[in-house]
């Protein structure tokens, strides 16, 4: 596959400067660029990158065009429209229909227009849309709603009763629909809060691997459309996922937390059960979200990086914090 | 399935208020309530909710049902009794026991009160005690020993020598007795130390998805009775976790660290290696355990959120705290 | 099995005092030793453990030696060579070659001294060498390449063209090779970065349970030789770890991180993207490291373990940390 800078600048509407009937055939890092594959320049710091490169074709802005010497293609966001090449490029593979073997389904009436690999294992009553491809040794329980372009990779689980909508990526290892973590004390005896509810994943979310998503206690935990969701996330019973929210890895998300739209969580964060963050917020990595979030903005919570043994002077005071605050108050008003 | 409210008071010992012929049928939200599916209250908060429910039952205190106007069953642990209730609506569905004509097993004379769906893999001189259902795709190592009314999801690992008590259940993705984290260090290469030990798993305990719990290295990982384990957790070689002790999403345990009865830790939370708490510790989310907790009580760890320009300076602060206290002392003493 | 201590001490070239020719059978704790398996002692606090223990064979130091009353091994690093007579003693079992029937190969010429266990599931133009073990229900998608002596426990989950060395080992659960977490942002909407890198693992390296691995963007994720990676950790995609780096459970290590060699990094840290660790980098647990690491040491971040009470005190104050600063240095030049 081919394209000239003449094609791509009409394809996505952008202008360029060089030869127009130069060929690209590939996006590539600076280091392992060819000729004819396309790089991104954004920031000056990747200018001996750029200088070193084999690459005669960059993206970048306008601003940063009078660093570049050969073919340019002009964007404000030189990411974004590497991202949309690249995709020109490295489009799926088209789905060969088929249904392996070994596949054991207690539905009779799949439909015939998905790939289901071998040793899936999909329950009663299961309803797949067109172009649905599941993964070896994934499981589908019963009642389970799939719309269609969905791609399950291998080994990933998915318990009965769950709606997953369109344009759906779920990666290995990922579960769908376990219990919420519900229990009421009785006597320190934990007695189980039954986990009626189900999870709603909307359009066009990506998860990735060895995430665990699960079920509500009696309404559903429900992820919105357009979200994406990194690889070793927990997102306990009855969380919202508003719009087009990124949560990125090892953040864990209590029970009923409320996440509003266009949202960024930083990875490792934590948020609280019951609270609610409003739409537009970023949390920074490794942030412990312990209340409402009721004005957009970056959040953060922790402490910066330390040699040990200074850390351990300044983190021995932490614990007199309170005191001093205290002593300076009396001493101004002595 | 359904139950006067006079059947509900006499099977709880607790008393109504109300229609004692009134009918329930099932447990639910305030938001999805049917006339005759009951909900509890038990925070003013939720009075509006109340208010808009469509049920006509609720499990509440004496103290509030003031506030509530028809049906009232009451009792001191609204949520408590509710579990129990919907326990009696939600019941796990009776295990038809069928070994699947795709599961491999090495093992010949298997219980045959057992349930395994297809492609289980079982090795050799495995004990499976009564109404164990083993799902899809899961893996049950060599002498393995499993009791009895264990629910094992689909896509679950027990690597061999594991022992399970009754009434377990383990949630997908889930793995148990993969190897402690143990080397010794010789001139820069990591030399590995066998894992010998095995992990024991009391009764009454659930393990929800994707969680890791590690072979001992000589002697055994255990799992106290009762002991309620979320997703994403991650517990290390030789850890001890005592009975009715409940553990929070993304809670990382590491080696040896003995942690008492009864004792809740909350979500993300990290216990350093060979530490002890004692019983009846309660552990807030995010909480770094870096020192043994002898006395029962709350304990936490961390910096509260803020947004991020107002954390950046006094996060910088905090490099300088010890400076600062040595400064005040220093101006006290002038 | 047995050694006499004689043959213990040619075999690693090391002293001892007693008898010659008493045997050893096995390594053990000091709790569930017999008279004929060795225990090691490197540390006075258990000196408690040494007196009960049933072991009459010891490892030590020789400053230590003074404490142990039978025969004792000498040697500067006890639990070293702990690890390695348990390794003589507990050998991984013998590989039985042999590709179970429900095996199902898009390759056909696949090694012949390999083992595949029921249902495990390869792809197209997939090399294994020598003694390669795969568990049940794993995947190995296409083009990959395995080196030899590599032990891939069930369910785990590669997805296609990764490249991994000899003398692996990798856990249950884990997921190599899914896509990193790339989107450009267009008007509110994730756009995917197709992720089309790979992940290169060295030889000798070792992979925990439910670990996430993820390929490069355009260039590869890369796990140098010796490398030994634990339990529920994420590594997203184009991090690079130098040799002999150790990885404790639940780390997380964003994009693009370029770790050295020699470094460990403990349990629950979290390292942002596109950071640099140098080698011989000492991270203790949960620490968040933000920035870049140019000289050799231990580093820390984070607040000490506090009762609640006293810790929302401290934690509050934390708010309030620069102006208290700022006032100081009114007061002063007041």
């Amino acid at each position: 596959m081919k394209y000239t800078l003449k094609k791509i600048s009409e394809k996505f509407d952008v202008d360029f400067i060089g030869d127009e009937e130069y060929e690209i055939n590939q996006v590539s890092s600076f280091e392992n660029a060819s000729k004819n594959s396309v790089v991104f320049f954004s920031d000056k710091k990747f200018l001996n990158s750029l200088k070193e490169t084999k690459s005669e074709v960059v993206i970048t802005t306008r601003e940063l065009s009078k660093l570049c010497k050969k073919n340019v293609i002009l964007t404000k966001d030189p990411h974004l429209l590497f991202a949309k090449i690249s995709k020109l490029f490295n489009k799926r593979e088209i789905i060969n229909y088929a249904i392996h073997n070994s596949v054991y389904s207690q539905t009779d009436n799949l439909n015939k227009k998905i790939l289901l690999e071998p040793n899936v294992v999909i329950g009663k009553n299961v309803i797949l849309g067109d172009d649905v491809h599941i993964g070896a040794n994934s499981y589908v329980g019963d009642n389970v709603k799939i719309g269609s372009n969905v791609f399950i990779y291998p080994n990933v689980t998915i318990y009965k009763d769950i709606f997953i909508g369109n344009n759906v990526i779920i990666h290995s290892g990922t579960v769908i629909g376990s219990d919420g973590f519900g229990y009421a004390n009785e006597n320190n005896i934990w007695v189980k809060v039954p986990q009626t509810g189900s999870v709603r994943i909307g359009h066009d979310v990506e998860i990735g691997s060895n995430t665990s998503i699960d079920r509500g206690t009696l309404n559903d935990t429900v992820i919105g459309n357009g979200v994406k969701i990194d690889n070793q996330i927990q997102i306990a019973h009855n969380v919202h996922i508003g719009d087009n929210t990124a949560i990125a890895g090892c953040v864990g998300i209590a029970g009923s937390a409320i996440i509003g739209k266009n949202c960024t969580i930083g990875g490792g964060a934590g948020i609280q059960g019951h609270i609610k963050i409003c739409d537009n917020t970023q949390i920074t990595g490794m942030t412990k979200v312990s209340c409402d979030i009721k004005k957009p903005g970056v959040y953060s919570s922790g402490t910066p990086l330390m040699p040990n043994n200074q850390w351990l002077k300044n983190a021995v005071r932490f614990k007199q914090l309170n005191k001093l605050f205290l002593k300076n108050k009396k001493s101004k008003t002595e």
